[in-house]
C-alpha cells in the first residue's frame, strides 16, 4: 500500500518550531504538512519543558493568534536573581532595558499550536517512523514515511526540518557539505518538579563551588529546581537522596534566604551542549530549531533561537508564492546565522560563567566570581546581561 | 664595614611604583629610601616600556606635582579600533564615558619621578646586590644589602616591596602564607619600535586566526607595534625576517587599511601572564605593583595598577604617622585585593579574546568573533570595554 500527499512545504517534527511554522504558512494561504516521527499527540502535549519566552517570542505568537492562553497564564519576570559568595544580587532586566520575559513551558505553546492547527482542520501526521528525505536537490523533494504499515510520500516544493538535533533532517545533508561547530559541556542538570509555594519570584541563577543551581517557579503550587551534576548521572543514582543537601548548600544565602522544601514529583537530567550546523539550508531542505542549532539552557534561549528561524522562513515562503522569488530562502542560511551566533555566545558565557568545571584553577575560579561582582554592580555590564537575555528588541 | 641607615618606610624598586611611594610620602612629611636591585640610574631611564594612563592615574600624578611633561608630551586617545574578520571597528571611549586615556611611556613616568626624587635631593640608592629582608614581624624589620662591598642595613618601621615579579620582597613572605593564583598564556609578543609615521591615530588591537597584534604609536615618527608569538620565540628567530609579512597578514583591513613600513631598530619579547599574591601585607612587609600582581599587557593595566596600591599606601602611611593608628595599614591587603580582581579579569578577558590559542576549538573562535561582533554594536557591550580599559571613574 502506498499514500502519496501533494503539499507546498513539507515539515518534519511537529515541536514548536515546526507547528508553528505550520500555522504561520497557513495565515499567509501557504500549504503545509506536518509529520512527526514515533510520538503520539498525547506524548508531546504532556512532555515538561521549561519555558521562558522573549518578547519577540510573545510578539510573534500573538500576531500568529495564538498568545492568549500565554498572557492568561504566562508569568511576566522583570528580573532575575544572581547568587554568588553567599549573597543574592538582582538584575533589573526591566528597569535597564524596558522589557520584560514570560514563563510559559515549552509544552504549553505547543497544546496552543497544537490546538490552532486542529481549529484549522489540519492536524500533523503523527506516530510515523522510517522518515527520510530524498531528491532534495531537485524541484520536488520527498519525505519518506512509514505510518500504521503503509509507505507514505510527502511531495513537497520544499521540506523543512524541525526535528531537533537527534532528527534525521539534518543527517540527510552529506556529511562534507555540512559545515558543524560543537561544544559538548562536562556536566548535565538534575532537574526536579516540587509541590512547594515559591521559594523565590523571580528566577534564580547560583554559582557555587559546588556547582550551578536554578530555582525557577512553574506555578503557585509547583515548583522548578535543577543543580549541575556529573555529565553521566542518572536519576536513580545515589545523589537523588541528597537533592535537598545539594541545594541548600548552593542556594541558601547570607542574607537568610532558604530554599523552600517540598514533595519531589518528577526527576529528569538535561544535558548540556552548544551546537551549530552552519549549513543551515542544502539544495531544498531547511533547518529550523533544535535541528540546526543547540544552546545549553542556561540562558533560556533555545526556543527564542527557533523563533527567529521561523519568523524568516515565513516570510522566505510567503515572497516565494507571492512573487516567485526564491532569494530569501537561498539566504535563509546566512540570514538565520547572524541570529544565531550572539545567543550562541550568550548562552556559552553564562554556563561556562555559572558552572563549575573540574578543571577550573583556583585563578579561574576567582576571575568568575570578579565577573559575577562586575556584572551585578556595574550597570553597563547588568545591561550585557540584560538585553542578551531578553533578547534582540526587533526583529 | 657596615653602613645602617634608619628610615621611616624601607621601598624596595625603584619602577614608577617605588618612586611614586617615595615621592607621595615625601609629599606628607614621611622619610623613605629606596634600594635598586641591580640597576643603574641610566638603565632605568632608558628601558623602553609602553604606557597607557588611565585618568586616576593621571590625577594622581598631576596631584605630586611630576604631571607637567606628561600633559606636555602625552598623546590622549579618546578612542581605539578593535580590528577582526578583515573589518576595523572604532570604540568611541570618551562619547560612551566622557574619558580618555594618555599614552605616555613608562620609563617617562620613572624619569620624571626621578627627576622630582632628585629636586627633593633623595635619590635612590641603585646598583645594590643581595637585597634581602629580614625581621619583618617585628616592629623594626630590617632591610640588608650590598652596595660597592659594603654590607649595609635599612632599619624601617615598614617595607614597601616594589620590586616587580621577580624580586626577592614577594618571595620573603613563607610559601605557606602566601595564596598566590596565577595562569600563564601559551604565547608572547613579539615586539619591534619603527622609524616611520604613525599607521593608525588611536591603538588598534586586532585578532587574527594567525593570533593577535597591536599598533600603537610613540610620537609623530616613532611607532610601536606587537604580534602574537610563541612563548619560547626570540628577536633571533628565523620569524623576525617575516615580522612584516605577519603584521600585514593580521592587520590589513578590507577597507583598504595598511600598515606603513619602516626601519625596525628595536626587537623585543613580551611574555605572558596573570598573576595575584593576595597576601599583600606579611606583618612589616607589604607589596605593591607588579610584585603582588602581574596582568598581560592587553589590557594596558599594569601601571595603573600599581598606582591604586600607592594610594591606599599613602593614605595608609599618612594616617599612621598622624594618628599612630595601623588600621589602614592592617587592612591594606584586603582594601588594595577589591581594586585587583577587576583589572586582573578584564587583562584575562581582552587577552583570551584577541589572542589565537593552539587548543581553540573552531566552535570557540567564532564564538569570539560573536563576542567582538557584539562589543562593536551594543552601546551597552561597548560601554562594557570602554569603562573597563579606561579604569574606575573615581579612586
Amino acid at each position: 500500500m502506498k499514500s502519496v500527499t501533494r503539499t507546498q512545504v513539507g515539515i518534519i517534527g511537529a515541536g514548536p518550531a515546526g507547528l508553528l511554522l505550520s500555522h504561520l504558512l497557513c495565515i499567509a494561504g501557504i500549504d503545509s504538512v506536518v509529520v512527526v516521527e514515533s510520538r503520539s499527540r498525547a506524548e508531546m502535549e504532556s512532555t515538561i519543558r521549561a519555558g521562558v519566552l522573549e518578547q519577540g517570542t510573545m510578539d510573534l505568537l500573538d500576531s500568529a493568534g495564538v498568545g492568549a492562553r500565554m498572557h492568561a497564564e504566562g508569568a511576566v519576570h522583570h528580573g532575575i536573581a544572581l547568587a554568588f559568595e553567599g549573597e543574592r544580587r538582582r538584575i533589573d532586566l526591566t528597569g535597564l532595558t524596558g522589557r520584560a520575559i514570560t514563563v510559559y513551558a515549552q509544552h504549553e505553546v505547543i497544546k496552543d499550536l497544537v490546538a490552532a492547527r486542529e481549529a484549522a482542520g489540519v492536524l500533523p501526521v503523527f506516530e510515523v517512523t522510517d522518515t527520510r528525505i530524498e531528491d532534495m536537490d531537485t524541484e520536488k523533494p520527498v519525505v519518506r514515511y512509514v505510518r500504521d504499515g503503509v509507505d507514505g510520500a510527502l511531495v513537497c516544493d520544499y521540506v523543512v526540518g524541525c526535528d531537533g538535533f537527534h532528527g534525521p533532517s539534518r543527517q540527510t545533508i552529506p556529511v562534507q557539505a555540512r559545515e558543524e561547530f560543537e561544544r559538548v559541556y562536562p556536566f548535565g542538570w538534575f532537574g526536579i518538579l516540587v509541590e512547594a509555594p515559591p521559594s523565590s519570584e523571580e528566577l534564580m541563577y547560583a554559582r557555587h563551588d559546588r556547582g550551578f543551581a536554578l530555582v525557577s517557579t512553574r506555578s503557585p503550587g509547583i515548583q522548578r529546581m535543577y543543580f549541575q551534576c556529573g555529565p553521566s548521572e542518572s536519576v536513580e543514582s545515589g545523589r537523588t537522596r541528597k537533592i535537598w543537601e545539594e541545594l541548600h548548600t548552593r542556594l541558601d544565602s547570607i542574607d537568610g534566604w532558604k530554599i523552600i522544601k517540598g514533595k519531589i514529583f518528577q526527576k529528569n537530567i538535561v544535558g548540556m551542549r552548544s551546537f551549530v550546523c552552519a549549513t543551515m539550508r542544502y539544495g531544498r531542505l531547511l533547518l529550523a530549531g533544535d535541528a540546526a542549532h543547540i544552546v545549553p539552557p542556561t540562558g533560556a534561549k533555545g526556543l527564542n533561537l527557533a523563533v527567529n528561524n521561523l519568523r524568516l522562513l515565513a516570510k522566505a515562503f510567503a515572497e516565494l508564492y507571492t512573487t516567485g522569488s526564491q532569494e530569501r530562502l537561498l539566504s535563509y542560511s546566512h540570514n538565520a546565522l547572524r541570529r544565531v551566533w550572539r545567543p550562541e555566545h550568550f548562552s556559552w558565557w553564562i554556563t561556562t560563567m555559572l558552572h563549575n568545571f573540574d578543571n577550573a584553577t583556583p585563578f579561574h575560579q576567582r576571575l568568575l566570581v570578579a565577573q559575577l561582582d562586575y556584572l551585578t554592580t556595574s550597570e553597563a555590564g547588568a545591561r550585557v546581561l540584560s538585553e542578551n537575555y531578553l533578547g534582540p528588541l526587533t526583529h
